[in-house]
């Protein structure tokens, strides 16, 4: 098996085998196979698709590049989540808890935000005290207790993936269906979770710019997760605006804290509780409505936010900032993005707005960027509402006043009005499970 | 612009500008663009190709990239023949001296042989004395006064070319006609000769395995030689056999003389005229038949034989060797290869012909591997010959006894044998001037 021989396959159409996939996969890792060769095939596979059975072996392939987790224990019980990721989307701070006080067993390992997506990890590290590294012994005898854990990603997890993506990053080549698919499933299938619930995301603020588009990887990857013995569904939910209202790490912190105190905007509360339901409808095995109803009620009964404080304690944190947000550092200045017309907001560029969040601190364009966890942004009105010229359309916060230039410039273009008001988006667009495909 | 940017632009199959490709050509030469993003580009024009004007970018850029030598002072005389590369392909040795004794300039730089195809400067080295490096003065010098000189490859001509077929080589990516055609060019380009004239070979033993693939490329590298300011024109010729019955450099060094002195095969001779005529035609505006009936006249007078033995001395060579063959070593050992059937031979495999006589010790797989310039194979029998069973084919010569049964094995299959004649092939397929296109 030459790579050479390999790259010429996939040009001129062909399929791969399981040894071919494993070999360059394996080889690359160890780093036997030179990044030339790699970013060629990879290209090749952006023109020439990868079939189902490709796609699964490299996921397979990716998967075992590293350590994997064994949660066996647990039975058919645990259940991950992943988001192809958004603006404003903390939804893992309130679906984990709330997944796990309905039985179900969390065993998470997230990222950290980049480019104009955030990351959950950095989140976290908003409660003084959180631990994001924690060893394999500590991260399973945690979820043995709390049926709850969320970590950073291992070292070792799926290292095929951290230098292929890292090459496709800089080579063009990250926009390949059969490339997201394995590269989400062989990082989830390393985890370890029986079930995996997906949340793809579709619109401005996301990879996915359309329905089309995200259904397609969603169908995929519940395709690719079953051939791979794992109990997959997917989501497609709207993108095309940010996910509730606040955005950055200490903001999304304090929102995520409202829905489970029962608040929170309506978007955000319905997106958490249908992800929870299907996670919950995986992994206890229960009917989807039964799921639905016992989510709700956890919320409304304060089941989720106990389970929440549980988890934070568990992990370290100092749970009095989850019982008195006002605890959590304000940043030091604020600037008010007025309406320059009157009429609807017709649409929101999720992506600016992200990319504004990050120019006020709250993200990373590399990944040795330090975040401000206090900087971001709240809006005050979201699409469909009806803003008159001078009104605040959001708030930024950043403890750098010279970074509001550059964050306002980013904005340009991000809002668009109209007279009448918009066609209102649907927020979730489909539930994909594997009946489905 | 960013490396990022051209790779996605050529990617989604929009065209290039100049600073785009002048860019990444620049920077690849300095080594400031990494090679994993340039084999992705590489393989992104495989897919989407390149238009004229790109292509006539890409060898500008890549003859800009090194010296270029400058033959301004024999105006229109100046011209270079190139061949795509054949089995037993000698003409250079024939042609150069032939157009040169009817007044062109050829000022020539060759390359070695890789592969299972030979090279000139390989071919050259085996007179005693002669020198394939000389000075920029020096090379001038002696076309000026001989009106000849072949050199090999100077260091830093198209280094451009250079590192970039080395990446295509190892990451499958040879294989486009724009990367091919601008790879050509663009050192014969910096070579400085104002004509140039195309030996496309098709066939088994060439890059081009059909006519039309030949007649394709030879288009291309005519239009985009006129796009810069070049005289140009092609001769498809045929690559299913070899050419000649000799392969090996001493080989066919012999029966490159016995040419000249007026004898040797028919398809050698005819294929020497054809591609000296046309050098003629284009460097001394003198219409094609005048052309050919003025080589034919310096073939049949010697006139030719005196400009070679001249050339020969004028670069160091002990000419008595081109005086009497006999001198030149001979191989300590043969090897006949028979028939193992009676028939018609009705196809021959010029390349595992060719990759034999690799084996023997003709040539190199690899750039550094040595040469045994007495090693090769002398032909008995060419396509539509008829062979008795036990009758040889071909002999087999090299110093390295140990090396017959690895060059035999590569035999297999090279010849096939039908009960009649086959329908004999065309030699030359089709003569491309800027007209026809």
């Amino acid at each position: 098996m030459r790579m050479y021989d390999i790259i010429t396959k996939k040009k001129m159409g062909e399929s791969l085998t399981k040894e071919e996939i494993y070999g360059f996969v394996e080889g690359y890792t160890k780093g036997e196979i030179p990044d030339y060769q790699v970013s060629a095939l990879l290209m090749a596979i952006c023109f020439q698709g990868m079939n189902d059975e490709e796609t699964a072996f490299l996921t397979n392939a990716i998967e075992a590049s590293g350590d994997c987790i064994d949660l066996a224990e647990f039975g058919k019980l645990t259940v991950d989540k992943h988001s192809t990721g958004g603006v404003g989307d903390k939804t893992t701070l309130i679906v984990a808890p709330l997944a796990a006080s309905l039985g179900c067993k969390v065993a998470k390992m997230s990222g950290r935000g980049l480019g104009h997506t955030g990351g959950t990890v950095d989140k976290l590290e908003s409660f003084p005290g959180y631990k994001t590294s924690l060893t394999k012994e500590e991260f399973i005898s945690c979820v043995r207790e709390h049926g709850i854990c969320v970590i950073g990603q291992s070292g070792n997890l799926a290292p095929a993936d951290k230098k292929l993506y890292a090459l496709r990053d800089v080579t063009a080549t990250v926009n390949s269906l059969p490339l997201i698919c394995s590269s989400i499933m062989g990082k989830k299938l390393a985890s370890g979770a029986n079930s995996i619930v997906l949340d793809v995301k579709c619109g401005s603020g996301s990879f996915m710019k359309t329905p089309k588009d995200a259904t397609e990887l969603a169908e995929r990857m519940v395709k690719i997760g079953s051939m791979c013995k794992k109990n997959v569904a997917a989501l497609i939910t709207d993108m095309d605006r940010p996910l509730g209202y606040e955005i950055g790490n200490i903001l999304e912190v304090k929102e995520a804290i409202a829905v489970l105190m029962g608040e929170g905007p309506e978007d955000l509360v319905e997106i958490c509780l249908s992800l929870a339901s299907l996670m919950a409808h995986l992994s206890l095995d229960i009917p989807l409505p039964e799921a639905r109803s016992r989510a709700e009620e956890a919320l409304r009964s304060g089941l989720a936010y106990e389970k929440f404080k549980e988890w934070l304690k568990a992990q370290g944190a100092d749970i009095s900032y989850a019982e008195n947000t006002s605890l959590f550092p304000v940043a030091k200045y604020k600037y008010d993005i007025v309406s320059e017309t009157d009429g609807y907001i017709s649409a929101m560029d999720a992506e600016k707005i992200g990319l504004c969040a990050v120019c006020l601190g709250a993200g990373r364009m590399t990944k040795t960027d330090s975040i401000d966890l206090s900087a971001g942004i709240t809006l005050k009105k979201k699409t469909g509402d009806f803003v008159r010229k001078g009104e605040t359309v959001m708030t930024l916060y950043s403890n750098d006043e010279a970074k509001f230039s550059t964050a306002e410039a980013e904005l340009s273009g991000a809002l668009s009005y109209s007279k009448t008001p918009a066609h209102e988006r649907k927020l979730i667009y489909k539930t994909i499970t594997k009946e489905d495909i």
